[in-house]
């Protein structure tokens, strides 16, 4: 319902059979204002086009007064009657987009999914774009404190980002940091957010100013969207915040009390839909960001210098694979990858970064071919330690790199990333154990002493 | 380190080069007693053999007098000597097994991991052995409250428990069930400890009795186990718990205060060492288990009853394979499935269920060649929506098969199972999407009234 739904005309609008025969006869458009009166209950509001052609075809999408989508179900006695015809809006007069000496600049690049759109009220169509204009017209209250350059990179549902779209962002990310502004904010969808962020960290070196990326789980048209408070405080955040890092700035709980800034290359999506679905995993958020202003919340942290020149590594090696392990997964999977040229592979062991014995041969083998093969786990949370078992133990042997306590998508961007800039085995397999941009924890106090304690990595 | 370690003899114990030579001009086996002299520390502990002969060749494994394991890098300076030879033990007397026809009978049935082991606390060498004898002499508080049953029916580390294991462990757990006890205890390691608990709940049908699988994090030669806490909660839960289903009994939080019993097919371990690794996904644990006594949480529960006869199916299908969708996710992958002869494949999708535009067509050509695809969330928590976005109706429309909530890891087992189960993909199709054993949670309330608030899940 949020993307590329432009068209008025109901042929168009995704409904079919009995429910576009009633809305037909009672000369409904999108947009329109209709009651729907059943048995029991009446339903008022104006008519949605609809997402899903597939399920659900006896039901009418109406937009209430509230805000609230609802899907309607028809029976065939309900009546349906049209109260309001549509109101066609006319071009707004354009908010001054002055340029204040005073305030810091911040460019935000739109990139696609459900914060990068433009609602139109009426109709519930959502435009995939985002120019200072729109931002401006949607979230007055930046205007304020910032003033901010606009531009639509792409504009695509981020399940459909590839790497080779990491590559496009980093470049026009490089050329806007290059003009001297105070900071860069991202407009990405949900879905594959974090790890663009993890790519962005590793391609962009020598950061001077701070880049947030930051998303909407909620479309924009819904009184409980979270696209303002989110965009509000990841452009407020990159204005005056003294870091020099790639952030995600997303709720930081489901109410709009405030936002977090998390370090990309340990964040992840964790929930389908809540506002506050991104955490950081290994490590706590780097800053809080409320009314009350911005709340720093671990140390180190890279800082903010504007002297520092950006440079840009932007290639990454579409040629990796990441392979989750189960019970019964074959070999013959990591036996295609390497016979099919793939450059690296990693696994996303269980427990403590195991996989079946079973398997050892063909990862064995990739190894032997020249494939970085990474271990992570698919637990999450935690550190993996390949010395405490038999099983981490020979997978060591073969030559599998253990990711510590790196999340499986970070890792893969890392390994993606580094295959794109070098083509030698050894300098790859040593960049993946070292910590570069904070992916890596540092191991608990005992490695200090000289301790290992088995087993325990919490 | 806890697995497998048997030998005492110093050449095969993992120790190498100048550490190897230190220890055996000290004349020092393993078992013995010894003490490190540094420029500044000493250490006194028992010589434990090493797992992992890769890394850190030059330290030397001690166990302290308080049970931890660490490990002492050895400088060319250090030096070693022994303090004590090692003890060997004598053959303990057996505590008597005397069956009390006033207490419930349990069975306890071995898999193998580390809680399935007995430690020769001498050595530090652990045996994956678990008979009644061993668990009454490891922990005497079990036969106050029940008579215990106990079989090995294997001795493997849980990451190499593959599908046809869980068809031996159904069939032996049935076996036991058909005898008329009170209750079944698993122990079993924890790497894919939820993979078997949710294999079961679909293989055994018509429990009359509860099962408990259990696991420990930590050896049982630590002082931080979680073994006896664990083992003795599932137990007593088991013996008197009113419900018939399959659950997973494991620590609630990090210290020994409490245990809850999770439905299986709702668990997955989230931290790779963590004590309460183990978590209720998209749902509550069934019951809250501490000194106090047994609380259920949450209802509805299938209830005990020993009327009720088991019927097991114990059959899985190896050819079905877990895919986790990432940016750059080729294409190949899916289609070397098909040409494979793979029967289904479970996808792990990107926020609502989606996966990118360019992996369509080798979806859509999988599941015309009778392949069975369904989709999951990598986000773990909340609900798929393919409804909301486009990508998700699109997948829909090829024929994925939407898991609702179900988590990844269990809609993969219940993959294995229905298709080792039947040969009619209609009818596969509908099990998927139908909750069997409690896998798959209501809606929100908002489907009651005929609502589809479009992209709310929590």
């Amino acid at each position: 319902m949020t993307e590329g739904v432009e068209t008025l005309v109901l042929e168009d609008s995704g409904y079919i059979g009995l429910v576009l025969e009633k809305l037909v006869s009672a000369d409904l458009k999108v947009g329109d204002t209709l009651t729907i009166i059943g048995s029991d209950q009446e339903y008022t509001g104006i008519l949605m086009p609809r997402a899903s052609v597939g399920a659900n075809s006896d039901h009418i999408v109406l937009k209430l007064e509230n805000g609230y989508n609802i899907g309607v179900r028809l029976s065939a006695k309900a009546k349906v009657k049209k109260t309001k015809s549509r109101i066609v809006k006319k071009a707004k007069s354009s908010s001054k987009l002055d340029f204040k000496s005073h305030l810091p600049t911040v460019s935000i690049l739109s990139t696609g999914g459900t914060i990068a759109s433009k609602v139109d009220y009426q109709t519930g169509a959502v435009n995939p774009a985002l120019t200072a204009q729109d931002l401006y017209d949607t979230i007055p209250e930046l205007q304020k404190h910032v003033n901010i350059r606009a531009e639509i990179v792409m504009s695509k549902l981020s399940e459909n980002i590839s790497p080779s779209d990491w590559t496009i962002i980093a470049k026009k990310a490089a050329s806007h940091i290059r003009d001297g502004i105070d900071g860069l904010v991202i407009a990405h969808g949900t879905d594959t957010l974090s790890y663009t962020g993890a790519a962005l960290s590793f391609a962009l070196q020598n950061l001077p100013v701070p880049i947030a990326l930051v998303g909407s789980q909620r479309s924009s048209d819904r009184p409980s969207s979270d696209a303002s408070l989110n965009l509000i405080h990841a452009t407020d955040f990159v204005s005056r915040g003294n870091i020099a890092e790639v952030s995600i700035v997303m709720h930081g709980e489901t109410s709009d009390s405030f936002t977090y800034a998390h370090r990309a290359v340990r964040t992840r999506k964790c929930h389908t839909s809540r506002r506050d679905a991104f955490q950081s995993i290994n490590s706590t958020p780097l800053f809080r960001i409320d009314n009350s202003g911005i709340t720093e919340l671990v140390t180190p942290i890279c800082r903010r210098d504007s002297s520092r020149k950006i440079s840009v590594k932007p290639k990454f090696e579409k040629k990796v694979a990441l392979i989750k392990i189960h019970p019964g997964t074959s070999p013959n999977l990591i036996d295609f990858l390497t016979s099919s040229g793939f450059r690296g592979i990693v696994l996303e062991g269980t427990g403590l970064g195991h996989s079946s014995k079973n398997l050892q041969e063909a990862i064995s083998s990739a190894i032997e071919s020249d494939i970085l093969v990474a271990m992570t786990s698919q637990c999450i949370n935690g550190r993996i330690n390949m010395n405490v078992y038999r099983s981490g133990v020979e997978l060591l042997e073969c030559g599998v790199i253990p990711c510590e306590d790196m999340i499986a998508e970070t890792a893969l961007v890392k390994m993606m990333w580094i295959l794109g800039n070098t083509q030698s085995i050894k300098k790859a397999r040593k960049q993946m154990v070292t910590n570069l941009v904070g992916e890596i924890g540092m191991r608990s106090e005992y490695e200090e002493y000289h301790y290992d304690v088995e087993g325990d990595a919490d």
